[in-house]
């Protein structure tokens, strides 16, 4: 990233007039910021449609901990998945409530089926599956 | 739209590249036109978010048209909000299967109440609607 | 759609009085009716992800007809994919602004396609894919 | 969750069929499971419309360390948001590439004020923002 390059976009005013205030509502300090994290969103929408890209993500769950056997199993699943779990975070939210996420890593294909097994426990409550691109200029 | 202004944008030539190929894949002719298009779609998208917001859009859905009184209390309910229901398509998928769109415009909340009061009725197999801005540059 | 079978479902008291409050306030006139629908939505999203999948989908566009040949071009382009457009409605929304639905059938890859070369044309504001499937019980 | 009752779902054989092909790849146990599941998809869906509802949720986000103050900036950020936020889970994607987790609780509105915060400053490549709630049952 040391080299820099510059290109035009011609633009109507009352287009750049909205996208002026967009950009200063959500804090961007100048234009070239704000369109860079555009046109960087775009590409990992793009790329996250190819099933076999290598993709970083994180499965957000929500879970009971007094659930059966769900504990085990969860370890259990992680531990056949350790190549592509990068770590496990865990926050206590109650009594009976945990939040878990998973830094997940590698083929989305794989990515998703890992989520959906969990998803599909009996006592996951929640998940939510992001991914995203890990090289992103 | 007769007046075009011009703005500089920096970023690293790998972003700028893969965006280029991006670009070229969807079939833009040049960069401003496809710079254009991504703000516009991020000004849509927090246009939307604001309940009160003056959006149009269209409900897809797709209904058996043989379920008991599904026509007529279709019918009665688009009666019901003629002035929300600017126009109706209407396409014979097969003997049983029929696809309408609904063109709609107004308040976003209206419009989500309308699409969710259609959706609930039996006999409708799925409906799908998406709101975009009319005053866009 | 003449054979009607049932099963039931083990939910916890709690979790149902949610789901009831949430039925009725989309107007939903029994819990079965909102299980189906809940279940076709969901078949829906995993259909969709087989790019190869027959699909129906309307793509909603909002357009300056002012904007040099793209009026032409639009023309043009719709009837080089005849076979995959049922049918278009046009909305004058002012003096400069039109809103064009197509409603398409086809592969999801060809429909996903033709949109993009839409969108990409100059002058077309915003354009919005929504896809589905025709053969939903 | 110690009480547990029973309804009944009516369905055509057709759309109970294409369900139990779905459970069974997603690798559901019963239906049981895979209904409460999607039941609770939809409650949080609608629970997250609302902006002063309470949520909690998981910011995942890209960044080069070594982009001029970004880890300054991010610490200081946090800190004046640490009501906020939960935990952090940092990951070493490679020599420049850094993968950051903040867990957030606290209302969607300021949740998501922080994110659109953090996305805008120089260096943060990607950012991605998933809130559930954390009252299910």
């Amino acid at each position: 990233m040391d080299k820099i390059i510059r290109f035009g976009v011609s633009i109507d005013p009352d287009l750049l007039e909205k996208f002026d205030r967009m950009m200063k509502k959500k804090g961007y300090a100048n234009r070239s910021e704000a369109i860079r994290d555009i046109i960087r969103d775009h590409l990992v929408i793009e790329h996250i449609k190819d099933p076999s890209a290598e993709v970083i993500g994180t499965l957000t769950m929500i879970y009971d901990h007094h659930t059966g056997t769900l504990v085990d199993r969860l370890l259990e699943i992680q531990h056949d998945h350790y190549q592509e779990i990068l770590t496990t975070t865990h926050i206590h939210i109650d009594h009976n409530t945990c939040l878990e996420v998973l830094v997940l890593q590698g083929k989305i294909q794989h990515i998703q089926e890992l989520a959906d097994t969990i998803k599909a426990l009996k006592g996951i409550k929640h998940g939510e599956l992001v991914v995203t691109q890990h090289s992103l200029n």
